[in-house]
């Protein structure tokens, strides 16, 4: 039986966002399912040494102006956000309460729409009221949510799934595991599609 | 009239390796020719912070094994060197030995040569012997190479290249240069394709 897709995204990531407007599709094409895993890049980075795209000197400039481009290519709907990057703590707990309460379909249409707020129309997502609203948006009960996503419990449990991510060698995102082989960013949508076509390379 | 592309890459990259193997088939098909520009990433990397790909911890087992994997999808003959990263700049000295006293054509000709030493045949192109015997193949003047490539006047060449490239925003490599617009990476072959094909999009 053909296995679901392991996804590993950061909130403040655009490639994660551009891969997440576009992993779904390409997953059902193959008769894939996807299992949605939000992780915390600043997590990783400190062991990996690594540091937000956008603050390298030149490459920064260069990689604004790839993610524009790549956006229009793919005709995805994209907005350089004004503030960037962000900690993307509070969207991921969202993500993660909707998992656990509702189910995997849920967990991946908030988080879809969660990126959309933030990259597509200029929201804020560090701010409680802005989870809420696209929480409540989608009839999710947002007061349950607001109140789970304070508790230790949930934080926690991301702290664990950022280990996990870790421990699978998950070290910046976006980041897709299929049948035990893993895919470096949305550069990467085309040897996955090879792979889920024709098997193993 | 058509522009040439603008090839930069560093002999110590194997993702300068497959583009270098891609490039000029690419070029052709749209009727462009390619300006290749051996840099230094080494000095590039003192300025943007960069380091070798392979000695980041996790990212680096996964960039060995993407390396091996793109190779083989693109039918590119590949062995990751026992010795690496290397200094590239003795095989970029000679590049620009061969493009002074050859012309274009020569240097393109003796870089494919000497990446294709490196990562193809495990030859080891930080040796003057190395570097003589494949100018040598080529039919090359290897005695008069050697002295050149000695003297001050190319080192300040490379020098001035290497400022060059980076006045020009190159960050990494393989970067292409096509009508003013930037591409990092083997990655980016399809958008420089597209490019190419149908114009800025």
């Amino acid at each position: 039986m053909a296995t679901a897709i392991d996804f590993y995204f950061d909130f403040s990531s655009p490639y994660g966002y551009f891969a997440a407007s576009r992993i779904e599709a390409l997953a059902a094409k193959y008769g894939r399912t996807v299992h949605w895993h939000p992780v915390l890049l600043g997590a990783v980075f400190k062991t990996t040494g690594g540091q937000p795209l956008t603050q390298i000197p030149i490459k920064g400039d260069y990689a604004r102006h790839d993610m524009q481009r790549t956006a229009r290519l793919h005709a995805i709907p994209f907005r350089f956000p004004e503030k960037f990057p962000i900690s993307s703590q509070l969207a991921a707990r969202c993500a993660l309460w909707a998992g656990n309460v509702h189910g995997e379909a849920r967990k991946t249409e908030l988080s879809l729409a969660l990126y959309r707020a933030y990259f597509a129309h200029g929201q804020d997502i560090t701010e409680t009221q802005t989870v809420l609203a696209v929480a409540q948006e989608l009839g999710l009960d947002g007061a349950a949510m607001i109140e789970a996503i304070n508790g230790t419990a949930i934080k926690e449990q991301l702290r664990e799934e950022v280990d996990a991510a870790m421990r699978r060698g998950v070290f910046g995102a976006p980041f897709m595991i299929v049948d035990g082989e893993p895919f470096w960013g949305f550069d990467r949508f085309d040897q996955i599609e090879l792979w889920l076509k024709n098997g193993p390379f």
